[in-house]
């Protein structure tokens, strides 16, 4: 079989940036590379047309009644500036003191590699091996994956498998595997409150007028209440408390609030009632402002009252909750609050569900789980003491994935995320590397799990 | 003597815009132009440098018994652009239908030369006219004078005289000439919420955090209460009602607050309690957010925790408040109630006192008023009542000139200020012009107040 190293290598060449668009020949190399590498391991392959960027599918056929895995990664990557920071080229991959420099290397691609590698291994052993496999490789993962749900929609009945598998979360170190069992949904509200049609002298009109950035601050300001909870109707309905074992696994991540505190650089943290830092941001819904302005922004002063002003708003979903019911809350909410002396416009932005799952033999309420699905946790869970030497910890993570949720939603199929990167890593970042040990180890452990799925 | 309109189309022709530097010639060429007519009415003209624009000062001196007036204007001018919307060339001005167009026709080369003509007429007509003049003719008021206090202080005892007389604010129209009875004062505070030391990915941090955006939209929150009183303690201390006069004046400006509303392209007005929306302007402190931002700027989505947000307050303030007391009262309000998560920056900017004068014959409190400035009160309204066929109004204005406010608290001094622009005359905007018919009247009127003040 490849070299999976080489195989890496080779994929950062292509610069693959899906947001740029001179870069489509590196996205046509990137597919291509992986195609073949895939076509090599005697899978079909397509090139799937989207609106934007093709998905790669590759697919491993087979009776009905063979297990089914849906492995999924994306060949698209960040762009690579500033270059400057960069200590080596980009997209002329270096391997130094057992990482493999370069942009994508943890960020997909070397994660992805390491389930193609994962399952060549063990079709070179074993080529009669009774599983299905599909790869899906989409380009369009750093924009937002804006063809994804169509392309769910259209080939549905192909991609419904057993359990999807992939990497593209994060471990606490390469001595610490995390699986990753849950994710935050997520919706975003572009807020725009208008009131003259034109900037006012604060002199001339100052008193009279409503003033659209003061009404925007007061209904941000409503948004929550003095210990932090989301001040809006039915805003939490449906959350539920985390499980025992959750609390327990995450504790595992030890870090005081006076050190996050620091680390960060904030006087202290606000409170988060009945969670720990830590666990707020796994296990919390929240709303945050990610962007407002309006009126002078220069330098000194400008005595304005302004035309209008604007509030970027997300929330971030826990399980239970219903993001469409979330956002209608909102909307409603600000509506509401808002007076009758501006004009209000908010317009929804993309939006993805909460996405949790739980591990065979963890919960006190065991969910109806999927035979198969219950064998490879198991199987990963053994691997990952057999390569790291320790258990993995089964965290919720606080960020969004909102295809896992969507594959979940549509496809009611639950997903394996191990995580393959680091916080060492870089991601989004100058100088992104990936580890090479967490490499060979991941292959280990993928190639354990797809074994023992198809052990029927 | 000379040509009134034609020593404002030459004044005109000097692009005299304070804020640009490559306009040294046209401030320069400016000065001389106004110096040149001063000297020419056998005052004694000087230059006197600042750190900045140099400042005209012009002298007719005399014994100390003869009354002294001392007269205000400024030289220097907006910006013309965007050139592209101007129908005549800004710097080359052109008469139209009895006005004249071009930048700083109306603010201030046109009403400067009201009372420069006036003088002159007088002078000429009555060469041994027992009245000491002192022209100031400053070339920073488009910047803010930030020259002005140290001049005033150096040269008080050269400037200190019996009252003011200027023309630098509006009137109603051509038909209804105002004078201008109060200015609001001006406090201004960059307001600067730090939290994390960058930006932060707001699925890792949301919920542990606190989001300055957030805070920054809480704590402008608390400054108003929901019927758009300030909501900070001291802030109305020394405020008086308006007289019963200052109220019918201003009623004379009839606008329905649904006229307003449509005016300005509003649902409708805000609660301005005690106070019609027009009233409010006047009579009524404020407290308004000019500017504020924070985190994503652009298009769509970007989920982050910004690092810092801000926001420029400036407060109006009206007869009666302190500005050092009221920008004490809203930092230490704003420090009180900022949370401990956060680190909070407070900027004072520019300020300026607010200004009332009391024409004679109006207070049911009568003051204690100079003689001098009183016959000139009444000098001016009969003149205003020749001229324009009824009696000017006298108005409180809601803008901010501070250098009238220094110079009462300064030099004791008063100011009579006719109103010589119009809402028609585009100040700052491009198509400034300056109605000539109001222009002859005006020369009228300020003679005849020179021309009473001196019969001594």
């Amino acid at each position: 079989m490849f070299d999976p190293v080489e195989a890496v290598r080779e994929f950062i060449r292509h610069p693959s940036i899906s947001t740029d668009s001179r870069a489509e020949a590196g996205m046509r190399g990137a597919r291509e590379h992986i195609s073949g590498l895939l076509a090599g391991m005697g899978l079909a392959v397509e090139t799937v047309p989207t609106a934007k960027h093709p998905i790669v599918l590759a697919r491993r056929e087979g009776p009905a009644e063979w297990p089914h895995v849906l492995i999924y990664g994306h060949y698209d990557v960040q762009p690579a500036d500033p270059l400057e920071l960069w200590s080596t080229p980009p997209f002329d991959p270096v391997v130094q003191d057992g990482r493999l420099f370069g942009r994508g290397a943890a960020d997909n691609k070397g994660p992805m590699m390491v389930h193609i590698a994962a399952a060549a291994r063990l079709l070179e052993a074993q080529p009669d091996l009774p599983l299905r496999l599909t790869f899906l490789i989409e380009g369009e993962e750093e924009i937002g994956s804006p063809s994804f749900a169509t392309f769910l929609s259209k080939q549905a009945h192909r991609l419904k498998g057993d359990f999807v598998l992939l990497s593209d979360t994060m471990s606490p170190s390469t001595e610490q595997l995390a699986i990753t069992t849950g994710l935050r949904g997520i919706i975003c509200l572009d807020v725009v409150v208008e009131g003259p049609r034109s900037d006012l002298h604060s002199g001339i009109f100052g008193g009279a007028v409503a003033n659209p950035a003061t009404v925007l601050a007061r209904l941000c300001a409503t948004l929550h209440n003095a210990d932090g909870q989301v001040n809006v109707p039915g805003f939490y309905d449906g959350v539920t408390s985390p499980e025992a074992w959750e609390r327990a696994e995450l504790a595992h991540l030890d870090e005081s609030e006076a050190a996050m505190a620091a680390r960060l650089g904030v006087p202290s943290l606000p409170l988060h009632p009945g969670y720990t830092a830590l666990e707020a941001t796994r296990f919390w819904p929240t709303l945050e402002i990610n962007g407002m302005g309006g009126g002078y922004q220069g330098e000194g002063s400008k005595t304005i009252i302004p035309s209008r002003a604007f509030a970027k708003i997300s929330c971030r979903l826990v399980a239970g909750q219903d993001p469409k019911a979330v956002e209608a809350a909102v909307i409603a909410t600000l509506k509401d609050r808002c007076p009758p002396t501006v004009r209000l416009h908010i317009e929804p932005g993309h939006s993805g569900p909460p996405y949790r799952v739980v591990p065979p033999d963890r919960s006190d309420t065991p969910a109806d789980q999927s035979p198969v699905l219950a064998r490879a946790f198991r199987a990963a869970d053994d691997a990952v003491r057999a390569a790291f030497g320790n258990a993995p910890l089964y965290l919720r993570e606080g960020g969004s994935v909102p295809i896992i949720g969507d594959l979940q939603r549509v496809l009611g199929m639950d997903s394996i995320m191990l995580g393959m990167f680091t916080p060492e890593d870089n991601l989004h970042a100058p100088n992104e590397s990936f580890d090479l040990g967490m490499f060979a180890k991941g292959i280990d452990v993928s190639e354990a799990i797809l074994r023992a799925v198809a052990k029927a």
